[in-house]
C-alpha cells in the first residue's frame, strides 16, 4: 500500500477545483499524501474519442448552474469564468516548473491558479496572468517565462498527460488509491471508504 | 411548489438503478411523489451530441468497477450483465403502458425490470423476458404483446423522450425538482438540501 493519492485534473475544470479542495481534506483524514498530476484535457480526450463537457449543447448551462450549486453545499468561493473553457498549457507547465523545486510550494500555486480562475476571474490562460501568479510566489518572472518558453517543460507536460491516459485516467478529476480508479468529485466518499475500510 | 420529481432513466443504465433506489427514500422522506420518466437513451444522445458512456475506450471497464463499488457502497445487489448496453424500447413501453392504469403498480414493475437486468442476469432487451416480467404481475400476456406491437405505445415513447429533450434532459439518470435540473445519482445529496432548505 503507498502512502499516496493520485490527483489527475485540469485548471479549466470547475470539478477539479471543487476536487481539490475535497481531496485534501480527506488525506489529511487518513496520513495520505496528494500527488497531484496536471493534465491538458484536450490531449486526453482526443486519446480516448470523448469531447469536452461544455462543447455538447444542453450541458454548458448545466455545468454552470450544477457547479455553483455544488461550491455552497461544500461553502467554496465561486464565481463562474467569463471565459470557459480555455486552454491550460501555461498553468499547467507552470506548476510542474515548480513542483520539480517545491511541490507543496506548487501546490499552493495550484491552489491560486484556481482561486484566480474560478473565484476573482482572471483569464489563466493568458501566460502573462501565469506569471504573475509565479511572481507573487516571490520567483523570478523572468527565469520562469524562460523555462515556460522552453522544450523540456512542454516535453514533460506531454509525457505526464501520455503517462496519465495509459493508466486509465480518461477524464478529470480522476484519483488513483493504491491502484483504483475513481473518476469524479462525486466518488470521493466512495475513495474514502476505500481508505477507512480497505477494498470492497 | 410542485409536490413531484421528476425522474428520468433508462433501463440499460446502472446509474439509473441506483438513482431509482435512493429517489425513492429521499421522495418519502420530503413527502414528495416521484414521477417515473423512462427515457429511450440512444435516441436522445443521438439529439444532443453526446455518446453512451460504454462505447468510450477506457470508460467501459471503468463502469463496471464503478458501479460495482457504489452498490457495495450502497448496500444494493448487483450483478454487472454480461450484454451491455442493450437497447430498451420494450421495457420502456411496458412500464408506459403500465403506468397509464396504476402509476404505482408501474413502479413496482420498474423495479422488477432493474432487479432482472442487474441482478439477476436476464436480458430485458428480449420482447419474451419483458412479457415474462408483465405476466409476473398477474396481467394478460397476449395484451401486452398486442399493446407493445402497437403504435400508440411506440408514439407515446417518442414523445416522452422529445418532452424530455425539449426540458433540458440530455442524460439519464436526471431529476427536476420545482424546475431545478440535477444530473446523475451523485447529485442527490445537493438534490436533498434542496427539498430541505429551498433554493440555494
Amino acid at each position: 500500500m503507498s502512502a499516496f493519492i493520485d490527483f489527475y485534473f485540469d485548471f479549466a475544470s470547475p470539478y477539479c477545483y471543487v476536487g481539490s479542495k475535497l481531496i485534501e481534506e480527506i488525506a489529511e483524514r487518513h496520513g495520505r499524501t496528494v500527488i497531484w498530476h496536471p493534465m491538458v484535457l484536450g490531449a486526453a480526450f482526443k486519446a480516448v474519442g470523448g469531447a469536452p463537457l461544455p462543447t455538447l449543447p444542453l450541458r454548458h448551462d448545466y455545468v454552470e448552474r450544477d457547479v455553483t450549486r455544488l461550491a455552497k453545499f461544500y461553502g467554496l468561493p465561486y464565481q463562474h469564468p467569463k471565459q470557459y473553457p480555455i486552454p491550460t498549457q501555461h498553468a499547467a507547465a507552470a506548476f510542474l516548473w515548480g513542483q520539480d523545486r517545491d511541490p507543496e510550494r506548487a501546490k499552493a500555486f495550484a491552489a491560486q491558479v484556481f482561486q484566480a480562475y474560478f473565484v476573482e476571474g482572471r483569464n489563466i490562460a493568458e501566460l502573462d496572468v501565469v506569471l504573475d501568479l509565479i511572481e507573487s510566489f516571490g520567483l523570478d518572472r523572468s527565469a520562469a517565462h524562460e523555462a515556460l518558453n522552453g522544450a523540456p517543460v512542454k516535453e514533460r507536460l506531454k509525457a505526464e498527460t501520455e503517462l496519465a491516459i495509459a493508466r486509465g485516467v480518461f477524464s478529470a478529476p480522476f484519483f488513483i488509491v493504491d491502484g483504483e480508479p475513481f473518476w469524479g468529485y462525486s466518488r470521493l466518499p466512495i475513495l474514502e471508504k476505500w481508505l477507512a475500510d480497505g477494498p470492497f
